[in-house]
């Protein structure tokens, strides 16, 4: 058999391994025999990959199972009743004038900063946002489907810190955040970017969301999101879309085209950046996702219930903020309750705690018919097995409690403090993982195999029937990082680890690198916006 | 607030981090102040454990969610009649002449080896078959609930090499043996073992069961496995059980006391000494763990649903033997489909279509009304991040499935091809975080915390509030393994990666570790039994 196929030795061994004990030697147990790892594969390459990595395409991805649902309808309405009471007797702060007047006229009311809901007002409110919705990307190969049983994955987006194998741990700067942004729309899995992957700090504050903005639209041609400081900062990233995108500002407000992440200042609060982002986003039919950061035991409740009763608050305000400055506008619900760790009051992800809120997030988002954004997060300090155990917890809480969208979906490490790029690559590699378990089960005569079955009969193998032939090239997953090579191989090959592995398709994605095409009369408008906004002094800080 | 709590600027930080861009430097954000890792807290110790690390408690798990539907109903019954189909039609080849024997005895066509099956007497038998049983340890206090909702945790078996970081890889011997026992019994999250954690080659197979079995029952007090090695072999193992359990025969064939696994040799054979496995041990009403090894695309069809509907037949005659051998015997549908790198041939795991087959062999499992076994597994050759994300897929797939058994649940590692030390630890954290996940959601007034809410108000914090002082110290889970120090702290402590820390932890078990106590008379009376099979040879071997 080993003439017509790779594959020697696996039926020799079984899962327990009891078979090979009756050799009297473990040594008398042949792992398979496993070649070296082939990086090109032409027929697998992705429409947005660099030639020599292969990598699955570039292809949206739907929810064939039902959610898992945290707790019983009861209890869930129960969650959803002590929400509306949180809005209704103690309220939020809304520090922004607009906002708590635009809140009032529904009936809202107003005492001070604090706006105190009419759970009748936020229901009907609530209701009148769209549970799926298209996100619109320059490149049409990258515009996502948000919503109902669709998953889309983002980029990490705006730790401070950035790492590599080579070069260490350092602040964020322009180039790292170049670099990353060239990652992210190599990797296929990656969909959407988060915000920017890294901070670029060596840009002034005034203007540093002109220069980014102009990166991620000129590097990359997937969907941008902006960050909400500020209304002027929300308009130049809209119209910088508007123009990558050769669109007329009619098409801009029917089509969704950025995102902006609204973060609530939990306990209860609404800050006066975030109150604008909703009314200029909102307002122009772009995507609000709206975020508590409810650290259980810190600022929200020690109890995970609690938590989410109270992000289920926060998110809910904020949704009505929305609808409440048009109705109809694209927002979705935010879940990011996790725990501190209560030895050190460290923020810790990818826990127990963490797959459980997400999971209740995604049962409450599903009950007001809102698209669900989580997130693929972890504490971890280095690329580690713990970078890897806590990822997938996250995922595993993301994709079963029903997430639409995977925010900080790759290149997320130390809690949101550093962008990794070897964890970028990783994380895609997981991400893909996903998507090929989000592909559902063929289950048809052809797949069935009981003629192939019948073919090879007992003690056979499956090598070389034509069932087999037919299919073996394209059957199952074929991962980036993962090392398969049996031990011997691995050690002659220096021991490389994951990180490592990653380090190495990193390196190799960023030199084979090239801009997606942009037609000069679009670049030029893009360049001469980015001039003279940056002429104008961008947005003016008092540092 | 940082006088009365240790947690200190996590508020500052939003998941998205937009608010810190503001501040205009990624270090104007600050993490929470980590504290250094207690390893001990008296509050949390289990009872099992050594004193000085922190575990969970010994306890049963139940799950609270329906588990993943992986096809729909009709597509399940295709498989189920395919797999009808296929032993009716194909049949299996049982090399063993009572099990053929009495297979006829029941309407089964008999053709030299082969073996086909009428369906509706598979049907029957495996209804036969109890949906839930209990399994006994000689300390009741890890006898164990196998079937239904419950969740139970096994350890890594039979592996031919070892490693730890210290030492490296060599091949299995019984120090190294008896270590991992030693550290499985420590280990709290483990609940039963799964065989030998590594093969002790450097005992003769004539007798390394009964030396090997010895070790098992004399350094730990949880429920032990016997290889299915011929029929000798599985009574001697069942005999010193029933002495270290203290009881009487009679009692024996009560209370299922050992479990055995049967592979059957895919495709579709089921060789002799598993077949005498059954047989004895269905027939005194000990657990037969029914698992064909159906690798995709070597062992089994190419497909998916091929390859499990092959598993599915081939679990299904080895469930119909242990009926036929004994009515109501307890018996479990092991699932172990998973597929094979088809650029080299290697065996691969903690794949997409391992996820996929964990949940459809859950599904099937159901249908028959029988517990399910999977398992915790991976391809990683180091503790590395490949090894951590592998095994949570492996554990996703298995939990979210519906498993009531995860077998090699800790320190599996190469593909079965090594237990590895620090893995069987770093596992024992990932079963414990599955298990604080199995713990339901607590949806009361207290939990829902509206009060607490009212009290801090917006803008406030949960540090101080009696709601989070009356709960805080056992709100979340308490990892050993993960390392939640921010960086600064971390890189003073020598930067530990996972398998590092992971090192530590079993060092300071193994040091801890005191053999669980035997009264004099039942050590001596399994001594001398030992002994005397040991003079009479053991089992006879050619080699």
């Amino acid at each position: 058999m080993a003439d017509e196929w790779p594959l020697e030795g696996a039926a020799d061994r079984t899962p327990d391994g009891s078979g090979a004990s009756a050799l009297g030697e473990g040594g008398g147990r042949r792992p398979g025999r496993r070649g070296s790892r082939r990086t090109t594969n032409r027929d697998r390459a992705g429409s947005g990959a660099g030639g020599a990595i292969e990598q699955p395409p570039v292809r949206g991805h739907r929810r064939w199972f039902e959610p898992t649902r945290a707790v019983s309808d009861d209890r869930l309405e129960a969650i959803h009743l002590a929400s509306l009471g949180v809005l209704r007797d103690t309220g939020i702060d809304v520090l922004n004038g607009t906002a708590r007047r635009l809140l009032a006229g529904q009936g809202a009311a107003v005492d001070g900063d604090r706006v105190r809901f009419d759970p009748e007002m936020v229901v009907e409110l609530v209701g009148s946002a769209p549970s799926v919705f298209t996100l619109h990307a320059r490149n049409p190969d990258h515009t996502v489907t948000i919503g109902d049983d669709h998953v889309v994955f983002g980029a990490v987006a705006s730790p401070p810190n950035v790492s590599d194998l080579v070069g260490g741990r350092r602040s964020g700067n322009r180039a790292d955040f170049q670099d990353l942004v060239r990652l992210t729309q190599q990797l296929n899995a990656i969909q959407i970017h988060g915000g920017f992957p890294v901070e670029p700090a060596d840009l002034h504050p005034s203007v540093r969301h002109l220069h980014a903005t102009h990166d991620l639209l000129t590097l990359s041609d997937k969907a941008v999101n902006a960050y909400s400081l500020g209304a002027v900062r929300n308009r130049d990233c809209l119209e910088m879309t508007r123009i990558a995108r050769r669109i007329e500002e009619s098409v801009l407000e029917r089509e969704p085209s950025i995102t902006t992440v609204i973060n609530t200042s939990s306990p209860l609060r609404l800050d006066d950046p975030m109150a604008q982002g909703i009314i200029e986003y909102a307002g122009r039919n772009q995507v609000c996702i709206i975020t508590p950061f409810t650290l259980a035991g810190a600022m929200a409740p020690v109890t995970i219930a609690g938590a989410v009763t109270q992000q289920n608050a926060e998110a809910l305000a904020g949704i009505t903020l929305s609808q409440v400055v048009r109705r109809g506008a694209p927002v979705m619900y935010g879940g990011f309750t996790s725990n501190v760790d209560m030895r050190s009051g460290s923020p810790a992800f990818g826990t127990p705690e963490f797959v459980q809120s997400a999971m209740l997030g995604g049962q409450l988002a599903r009950r007001y018919g809102l698209p669900y954004r989580s997130s693929n997060v972890n504490a971890a300090n280095a690329v580690d097995a713990q970078a890897g155990y806590e990822s997938v917890f996250s995922l595993w809480g993301a994709i079963m409690g029903g997430a639409n969208l995977v925010f900080h979906g790759a290149g997320w490490l130390e809690g949101g403090l550093r962008a990794s790029f070897e964890k970028m690559v990783l994380d895609a590699d997981l991400l893909a993982m996903v998507a090929a378990f989000l592909q559902p089960l063929i289950v048809d005569d052809a797949s069935l195999a009981v003629d192939a079955i019948a073919e090879v009969g007992p003690g056979g193998h499956f090598f070389g029937v034509q069932h087999t032939q037919d299919r073996y090239r394209n059957a199952f997953f074929a991962p980036m990082i993962s090392d398969w090579r049996n031990f011997e191989s691995w050690l002659e090959a220096g021991s490389p680890t994951a990180e490592q592995r990653a380090a190495e398709v990193c390196r190799q994605l960023l030199a084979d690198f090239t801009p997606p095409p942009m037609d000069d009369q679009t670049r030029a408008e893009l360049d001469d916006f980015v001039a003279r906004r940056v002429a104008a002094g961008g947005v003016a800080t008092d540092y």
